[in-house]
C-alpha cells in the first residue's frame, strides 16, 4: 500500500491504484457540494470557451461587485482568489516570519503554508471527549492569543464537521482582536451548513483584525476551476492583493463564479440534501465497529473502533469497490483509524453503506 | 482621458471608455500568439467541461511529464504555474527581503512582485540608441550583478521585441554564475520569436543559479485560462513549489496545455504569420511621424516623434476606431509617446493601419 494521500480528491492516484475507470469511482474524499456546480454555471463556461484566449480581468470587476452587493461589504473590502488555498497563502506571505495559532486537528494548507513562508507555529488541540468542538473561553484561556500574530480558526471545522454558534465566535473575536492576534475565520463550509446564518461576515465592519475565507470551489462545486474570496478590512485587502500575482483568477472562473451567485435557491437545496442525507448515513453507520463525530455540515467524522482492523486494508477495500475516502490519520490529533467521508447524493451514498455493509474485520 | 492602464490586454477598460461591443475591438495591447488557441485546445475545454467540478491534479503529473519529455529535462525540473506571472511572484517570494536587478525597459510585474516581497530593487537601463538591446559585456561590467540576490532579464524583452542570440546569453549566464547571483530567463516570448532555438533551457543542466520562465499562455494564446512553467535545478523547483498554492493549476489549463503541446507544427505556423506580417507592418509604419524599433517577435515597440501630438490622443484616437494598443509611457525607461502593437492576423493589421492612414497631428 502506499502512504495515505496528503488530501482528498485526488482522483489520479486513485484510477491509478485501482485500475477503474473515472466514472467507476464515487469521491467521498473531497467534501464539495454533492449536487455539482449549478447547471448555469456549466452553461455559461460552455458559451464561453472563447474566453480562454484573452486575458481575465485583473480586478475581477463584476464578480467583486457581486460578492459585496451579496454580502452587503465594500468592494474594497472584497479579495477574490485563485480559490480559497490562494488566500491562505497570501495571508502567511503577509504574516511572513511572524508567529501563527493553528487549531488541530484542522485543515493541513494552514500549516503548509505556514511553513513555506517561515511563521513560527503553535497548536490549540481540539479535545476528542467534547467531539473536537471549540470552547471558546478554554481557547482564550490556553491558547495564548496574545503570543502571536495570526490565528486560523475553520468554522465549521475540517475534517471534524462541526460548527461553533455566532455567540462563541463572537466571543472568540472578541477575545482575539483584545489579544491583538490577526484572526482568520475559514467559512469554507458555512454555506453548506445547517447554520450559514451563524457567519461572523458581518463583525468585520466592526472588528479591524479579522478576515473571513469562503470558498466557492467547496459550495458551488467549482474546484477544478479555482474560486475563493476573502473580507476583511481594505487595508489589510490591499496588502494581500499586491502579493497576489495579476490575472490570479482565470476568466472561466470569474464567470463562473457570477453566474454561481444568480441561482438563489441553489445553496439551499443543497443544504436541504445534505441534512437529509446526513441523517440517513449517521443511521447507517451505527454500528460497533465505526464510532462517528456529530456533524452539522456536508462531511463526517469517523473512526474505526476495532483495533484489529488496519485503516489502510479499510481504505482498501473500499477503493476496491470504487469508493475513495478520505484517511485521516495525517492530521494532527486524529491519527490512524479516523476517516472523513463526504456527503453526496443519496445514491452513491446507499453505494457506501452497502459497501460498508460488506465489510468484516475478518475479511481480509 | 483617464491613466494609462498598468496591462496590456485589459479589455473591460477598453468597452468601458470607448462603448464598442468586445466583438468591435482588436487588442494589439496584449502580445498573445495571433493564432489564438489550436482548435484541439478548445475542443479539450468543450469535451472535459465536467471536470469543472473534481480537485485538479495537484502535481500536475500529465503536463509535466509531457514538458519534460518534449524539452528533454527531468521532470523534478519543472514547476507548473498559474500562468508565467505566478512564477515571478513564487520567485519573488523565495528571494524575499534580498536585493533584485531588473532590466529596465522591462515587464512591470517583476517590479510589483519585487516590492510585493520587499526586495531591494536595482535596474539596468537598455540604451535607446542601441535600439535597447542588451550588450552582454557592458551588463555584466556595469550592472554589478555580484551585489545582488537574483536578476531578471527578459529575452526576448517585453515591450522593446529585441532578442540577444544564444551567444551573448551564455555570456550572460556564466558571468552572473560567476557573481554569485540567480539568473531568471524569461523566454516568455521566444517560442514566437524568429530565433526559438536560442533559448537556454539546455543550460540548466550546467548551470545551478539559472531558472528559465515560459509562458504558455503567451505561446498557445490561452491568457484567459493562465498556463506557464519554469526549468531550474531541482532544489529551487521544490522551494518554489512549497510556496505555490495546492491547486494553483486549474483542470482546463492542465488539459489546455497537454493539447497544445501536442499540436506540433502550431508554433512553426504561429512563427511564420508573425514574421511575415512584422515585415508588412514596419513597412506600413514607414512614415515620418513614427519610429519604430527592430524586432524579432510578435510585437512591434514604436514611438511617436512628432511632439505636437498627444499620446492620449493618438491612443484615443485609435481607441474610438476599436484599435486598442499598449501606451508604454509608464515604462520605465520609456516615457511619453512609446506605444507597444502586437503582430495579428492580416486582416487586423491592415485594419490598423488603415486607422493609422487616417491619422494626422492635426486631426485633433
Amino acid at each position: 500500500m502506499s502512504e495515505p494521500s496528503h488530501h482528498g480528491g485526488n482522483l489520479r492516484l486513485a484510477l491509478q491504484k485501482y485500475g477503474l475507470g473515472s466514472q467507476g469511482f464515487v469521491d467521498f474524499s473531497a467534501n464539495l457540494n454533492p449536487l455539482g456546480p449549478p447547471v448555469r454555471v456549466l452553461e455559461v463556461i460552455k458559451n464561453n470557451i472563447d474566453k480562454v484566449y484573452s486575458y481575465p480581468d485583473p480586478e475581477c470587476t463584476q464578480l467583486k461587485e457581486r460578492i459585496s452587493s451579496q454580502l452587503g461589504v465594500a468592494e474594497g473590502d472584497v479579495i477574490v482568489t485563485n480559490g480559497a488555498n490562494e488566500l491562505i497563502y497570501l495571508i502567511c506571505a503577509h504574516f511572513s516570519g511572524g508567529k501563527a495559532l493553528l487549531v488541530e486537528p484542522g485543515f493541513s494548507e494552514y500549516l503548509d503554508a505556514a511553513r513555506a513562508f517561515c511563521l513560527d507555529v503553535a497548536f490549540y488541540f481540539l479535545r476528542e471527549d467534547r467531539n473536537f468542538v471549540m470552547d471558546s473561553d478554554d481557547f482564550l484561556n490556553s491558547a495564548r492569543p496574545e503570543s502571536v500574530d495570526v490565528i486560523f480558526i475553520c468554522n465549521p471545522n475540517n475534517p471534524t464537521g462541526m460548527m461553533i454558534s455566532h455567540d462563541e465566535m463572537v466571543k472568540v473575536v472578541r477575545g482575539c482582536e483584545q489579544s491583538g492576534a490577526f484572526l482568520v475565520v475559514d467559512e469554507s463550509f458555512v454555506e453548506l451548513s445547517d447554520f450559514p446564518d451563524d457567519s461572523v461576515i458581518g463583525l468585520v465592519k466592526k472588528f479591524r483584525k479579522l478576515l473571513i475565507i469562503r470558498s466557492m470551489t467547496k459550495s458551488y462545486g467549482l474546484a477544478g476551476i479555482r474560486l475563493g474570496y476573502g473580507i476583511s478590512n481594505s487595508d489589510l485587502i490591499c496588502n494581500l492583493l499586491r502579493k497576489q500575482p495579476t490575472w490570479s483568477v482565470n476568466s472561466l472562473a470569474q464567470l463562473a463564479g457570477e453566474a454561481a451567485l444568480t441561482d438563489s435557491n441553489y445553496l439551499a437545496r443543497s443544504r436541504e440534501l445534505i441534512a437529509l442525507e446526513r441523517k440517513l448515513l449517521f443511521e447507517g453507520l451505527m454500528r460497533p465497529d465505526i464510532k462517528t463525530y456529530p456533524s452539522n455540515v456536508n462531511f463526517i467524522l469517523l473512526r474505526l473502533l476495532n483495533n484489529k482492523i488496519s485503516p489502510w486494508n479499510f481504505e482498501d477495500y473500499l477503493g476496491r469497490r470504487g469508493i475513495i475516502v478520505r484517511n485521516c490519520s495525517n492530521f494532527m490529533g486524529l491519527g490512524d483509524g479516523f476517516f472523513r467521508i463526504a456527503i453526496r447524493t443519496k445514491e452513491e451514498n446507499l453505494r457506501l453503506l452497502a459497501a460498508l455493509n460488506g465489510f468484516q474485520h475478518d475479511a481480509f
